[in-house]
């Protein structure tokens, strides 16, 4: 069965009912002194307090959960630089079955020891997106295991939305969301949940300028491939995925860039004012909101902090 | 009114009701990983996201709400090292009167940063107790301002005691509780107060080797004011007052020494495992119970982790 296409709001109500028993609500931190230098009122939706570090996991319990009858059998398989990894292996644990992950070479070190504490099976491969998808695909093949796509698959992009759900729960009167924007599953999830309960709510995606695929990719109104990743960002560097670049396009995401430098000065505001550990992908929203100035003046911004696996020895400042 | 003694369980309950309109209900976090190395369940209090930075805020927000009458009009003034300063002129703010603090030389920059974002007027002295208990008492002279002493202060402890009623109440199955020692002011509040709810329930404290005194004046039984502290933690340099060493005494806290070297290690942990940002002094915790593996194995451990305001220039790894 094809997964490769977006999800409907009732499957993101489902999901959420699916992971509560392993994944953890995280929690909303706010900052006096954020609010100030952003002239807005900003709420911070915690998910490097996510199970693994990372919203992944709530994409990835979703999809292993998804799982019926004799499919779940021989595992879950996928490819991934980090969280998704790490995520996909959690949730498997939680079900018992074997995960296999597809690492590219170069990838965090700190990512890849939580993936294999996390108990999956390493596969390394070289690090582009076809190499990748060929290692998968070569796996799926060899093992049977069902394939689980970081971004472009509606269970993952399910789970990724109720980020949205859980966020509007605790703040109802948000009246602007951002995301970061890689692969876009996160940005699609969270567009499809937020819509569904809020119409019209205005909805903002964070991106490196280093792999601005999607804004272009926006800006042109077909997918941009060319387009070679060259950001800190570890995070952010998959290509916008097809279904997930549809939901930016439907739900009007307006996706802003920002260089890495604005994202470091941003990523020390984060872990000095909020006292939390977030990884430098993360930090692209603040940096974001705090270069857009009127755009958000005055509003009630509600920021997705996606993760806090960092290197603790090779801190970007 | 002196107030160098200690607050009984009904003004801790009544300092959770002043404070409440103006601190934060911290939340209480739980690692896999941890649990797994202490092999205990533990329970992080995270005062890191308390206002300020640091639990002092409670005692020093309850100590201003105090104050009656006249009283309040000319201020209040501290001699502090750091968070208790920051912690004494934001509750200051939120009832708009003056706040002095006397600052040592040489304590640590980015919270003397802090003290002043938060609107003290900065009064510097040399780095020992008598100059800093001096100078305060010539603030006191010159302004008229009520002294808030850091840690030997009945509203102080009574303060800090909300800790224990509000992580109780997160965690109901605790059976044992641990904090760090410096001068004592969260250890005898909490003390009281976790003993007012539950009589019996198992107290420790972790503090530094290289500033034993509170072990060494228990092990005496008498205050032991010779030691010259020697401790990266800078928050917990001061010697135990009198009052807190009483209480300690009195509710029998086991308080257990840990070396520098032990708690950068536990602080390490806790960055990488809860995603925090904490400071080397809350680590001493972590760095108790797990150098103490069968006293605490199995157990319910609450922790409390004092707060997070540190350099991220000059990380002790």
């Amino acid at each position: 069965m094809s997964h490769d296409h977006l999800p409907d709001f009732d499957q993101i109500r489902a999901a959420a009912a699916r992971i509560a028993p392993h994944a953890t609500v995280t929690p909303v931190l706010r900052s006096a002194a954020l609010d100030a230098l952003a002239g807005a009122e900003l709420h911070f939706k915690c998910e490097n307090f996510q199970r693994g570090g990372a919203f992944k996991f709530r994409g990835a319990c979703n999809a292993v959960w998804s799982l019926v009858g004799d499919e779940a059998r021989a595992g879950v398989v996928t490819h991934s630089s980090g969280n998704h990894g790490t995520a996909l292996a959690l949730a498997a644990a939680t079900r018992g079955i074997p995960a296999h992950v597809v690492v590219p070479e170069g990838a965090v070190q700190a990512k890849l020891a939580l993936i294999e504490r996390a108990g999956a099976v390493l596969h390394r491969c070289a690090p582009n997106q076809s190499a990748r998808e060929a290692s998968a695909a070569e796996v799926q093949q060899a093992t049977g295991a069902q394939l689980v796509h970081p971004y472009a698959d509606d269970r993952v992009m399910a789970g990724q939305g109720t980020i949205a759900l859980e966020l509007l729960a605790q703040v109802p009167a948000l009246d602007a969301l951002i995301t970061p924007v890689g692969g876009g599953g996160l940005a699609s999830g969270v567009a499809i949940a937020a819509h569904g309960l809020r119409p019209g709510l205005p909805l903002f995606g964070a991106e490196p300028a280093g792999a601005d695929d999607a804004a272009r990719s926006l800006a042109v109104g077909e997918r941009v491939q060319s387009v070679v990743p060259d950001t800190l960002c570890d995070g952010l560097r998959a290509l916008i995925g097809q279904p997930n670049l549809a939901a930016l396009r439907e739900h009007a995401i307006d996706v802003i860039t920002v260089s890495d430098e604005e994202t470091i000065a941003a990523m020390r505001l984060l872990w000095r004012e909020l006292r939390i550990v977030v990884e430098v992908s993360s930090a692209t929203v603040l940096a974001a909101v705090l270069k857009s100035g009127e755009r958000f003046a005055g509003r009630h911004v509600g920021l997705v902090l996606t993760g806090g696996n960092v290197d603790l020895d090779a801190l970007p400042w």
